[in-house]
């Protein structure tokens, strides 16, 4: 008759593994518990298995040893990452608060794939992500491209869906974009982006929405607006400046993109780079001056009341004030953001001890359509990565425990009865618990296998030659005879037991 | 004073919704309630936005007139897919049952980069899988692929993770994969793998594992056995059938890779192909009759008792039994499966009614990591695509009704309330409710919203000048006064409303 043995973590396993340290443990119990189950069907390649040494076994990873072999590179290519259990547990969880606040948002999830048209991607701006493509010809002769954002496919989705949608679109997606930087400053090649758009609204309410989604998400994050601001301009700031110097204005992007470059070279060097492009001295410095700015007053008192950037911005400084966010954003004219497209407010997310990148960026990019060759709709929103966020809430402590959990460890105790144990597991998991059965191991293995993976239920199945051994056993642990009665008390066949 | 009206959708809007009928409509109520609200920071590309057709004004899409500019392809690449809200939610809710299913079996998510090194999946057998590499030179000059599987991937951070990780491993990953086809009989070039992977497990117990969660799934899916079934065969039969012939060994993964092409190509072809490798007419011959065998009795018959394929298959099979679902499994030798690492026991699930392409594929493949050069694991797993389970559920009926969810919507009904208004959805948002603000429509056009996006409540937000027009309103609709007293009952501000 077979036997199954319940042990509940919380109340037995913190002793067994107390128990079970090398040093107490070699006198503890008998050898029959310790030698792992032979198997009829075990194969050459098995013995070379239980040989790779575990982490049971050493400590910390060493090199493999290759004789007369090639052996290739073990590492993902360069600039790209693997996701061990642990990376995609953090990552299914950041990306499980960004799937929230879009819910909070009622924004709808789309997607797009990854490689695009490169035609989608040229732009002559000058842009550094124009220049970082991921591009290639396929075997039919059409240039693609790993895209390095996800603006452009949702704009040619919407101008495909065409008039089979209903205005305004609120849309978010999660994808990775891919940049071919130099390797330089800890930056990857690749990395994962959550987008939310807006497509039809033209007020500014558009923008309001999209930083109260960042607000939002910060918030469940644990960060403070201690920890981050919000950095907030327009594009429209810049472009009544050029107009008051007669710029022409089929250079204005081109400015941006230069503008952008504040901080990362140095301000000779951008005065250089916009009298290049045909900008007067005169305005250089009058630009120069504006970007300086801090305070919406200062900037009506330059462009006027009436400027369009300015009532924007105004009008957005109330909502967030009837949103309740007020204290997470500030006006800085600095910001220009690094895409061509924008037309009007842009934004940024920054933390405040100023140690890393930008966290997100976003703006209104009003006439990115017209560039595809349609008319306009309004549209805004803004990209977050899942690089410097990770960072910052590992800087501050908030990334959670996130520990893997298993409900059950089913381990048969013979060979003979990997019969009912596979009964067991099906009715566990019939009744949706996660079930990792667990064979070809030692009884050590299995108990420290159970504290690893917080194994709620430890379930050992043996038959009634079993019971005196376990007795014993357990004796030997100091059991308490609470949890012994509970052991022996539950019989086969499994669609009997009560778990 | 501002006014808070709760339409609660249960109760009310099928009953608007018939009253607003276009035939019904003009007649119902004031002209004052159907302008859309004006804003004073409405930029021109707000009316030009508003005069796109939407789905309310035109049945279907129509071509976009585009005059005197090059239109971009608003197509994804050839092959390539994009999600639009009701593609993604089918998606997500298949993949959240890959998760479900994955978290039964006690696997832990892994992923790896879509962009892999070429030499990952170079490999010499002629599987057509290599011949359709999506491969290209990056600007490093490295050759790299948009990986066609999952499986080298996995085996590659295996290796790379070496002593650090304990066996066995359960891992599962949902990627997307990449094959340069042609685009004949539907096909797409990318498709999203499930892939279960169980490494450091030589017994076929591991095989028995992954064929329950199949079945897990497949039950879970609504799929019965009379739907589907899971051919089993294993490598061991061919291989110990061409050591009876003398077929040297270096053969044996051509030859697994011809006989693949089994209702592909016509039985010539294949004899053709075989002799064409060194493999005697003879040894074709038996080779073919073998490959129609369904019972395992009359394979044991041929290849004896003590034959490894006949012992492994058998164990399968007694596994099954105690797991219960025996029914979904047969034998089948002409199962070969068309990768070249396959060693062991191999399965597909199949459409029983014999119209689609297998619906996943899998198998064993202890031999993979000496082929990157290190010592073997052995190793078990299955892949799983998102495109013939969706097309098969479509046929039997099963794809769910997945409709979007909204809580509330707020919509203020003059320009001056957006202040409150917002208030009113941070609140809701702040209690995890879903809120889609709307502005800048018709009362018309927000009542038609709220039933298209399942809203659960509509708020309208009025000041008291709106109470008697509402009152009208609601009146020429016949509202019950049980509806009506909820309506007018609440005032701002919104942080004492009990929303």
């Amino acid at each position: 008759m077979s036997t199954v043995l319940f042990l509940h973590q919380s109340l037995i396993l913190p002793r067994i593994t107390r128990a079970l340290k090398p040093s107490s443990f070699s006198s503890c119990f008998s050898l029959s518990l310790l030698r792992p189950i032979s198997h009829p069907f075990s194969s050459p390649a098995a013995s070379r298995a239980s040989s790779i040494p575990t982490h049971d076994d050493v400590d910390g990873a060493a090199p493999i040893a290759v004789t007369e072999r090639t052996m290739i590179d073990v590492n993902p290519p360069r600039g790209t990452r693997d996701f061990l259990p642990e990376d995609m547990r953090l990552r299914n969880w950041l990306f499980q608060q960004f799937r929230e606040v879009s819910r909070l948002l009622s924004f709808e999830e789309v997607d797009f794939p990854v490689l695009e048209s490169e035609a989608l991607f040229i732009r002559k701006a000058g842009e550094e992500i124009t220049q970082q493509l991921y591009n290639f010809e396929d075997k039919g002769g059409r240039r693609v491209v790993l895209r390095p954002e996800i603006t452009p496919s949702l704009a040619r989705l919407v101008i495909k869906q065409g008039k089979s949608v209903s205005l305004p679109l609120k849309w978010f997606t999660i994808g990775q974009c891919w940049r071919y930087e130099r390797m330089t400053r800890g930056r990857r090649r690749e990395h994962y982006q959550w987008n939310m758009d807006i497509i039809g609204v033209s007020r500014v309410r558009a923008e309001a929405e999209l930083i109260h989604a960042l607000v939002i998400l910060f918030e469940r994050l644990g960060i403070t607006s201690a920890d981050v601001g919000i950095r907030i301009s327009s594009r429209k700031v810049l472009q009544a400046l050029l107009q008051t110097y007669s710029i022409p204005e089929h250079l204005f992007t081109e400015v941006f993109v230069i503008v952008d470059k504040l901080g990362k070279i140095t301000k000779e060097e951008i005065e250089k780079e916009l009298v290049s492009v045909g900008v007067s001295l005169d305005a250089v410095k009058g630009l120069v001056e504006v970007l300086s700015f801090k305070s919406l007053t200062r900037l009506e008192d330059v462009l006027g009341p009436n400027a369009e950037a300015v009532a924007d911005l105004k009008q957005l400084f109330s909502l967030a004030e009837n949103y309740g966010y007020s204290q997470w954003i500030q006006f800085d004219a600095s910001v220009v953001r690094g895409l061509a497209y924008y037309t009007g407010i842009v934004f940024e997310a920054f933390d405040k001890e100023g140690k890393l990148r930008a966290i997100c960026g976003g703006g209104r990019y009003d006439r990115l359509l017209s560039t595809f060759g349609t008319d306009d709709i309004p549209a805004c929103g803004f990209g977050f990565g899942d690089a410097v966020i990770v960072e910052l809430l590992k800087e501050k402590g908030l990334v959670p425990d996130l520990i893997r959990q298993v409900d059950d460890i089913v381990f048969p105790l013979d060979v003979e009865l990997e019969g009912p144990a596979s009964k067991i597991v099906a009715s566990l998991r019939q009744k949706g618990r996660s079930v990792d059965l667990v064979e070809d191991k030692r009884l050590k293995w299995v108990f420290k296998h159970a504290e690893r993976v917080n194994a709620g239920r430890l379930i050992l199945v043996g038959n009634s030659e079993w019971q005196r051994d376990l007795r014993v056993f357990l004796d030997t642990l100091k059991f308490s005879h609470h949890c012994l009665l509970l052991v022996l008390g539950v019989l086969l066949p499994s669609h009997n037991l009560h778990i």
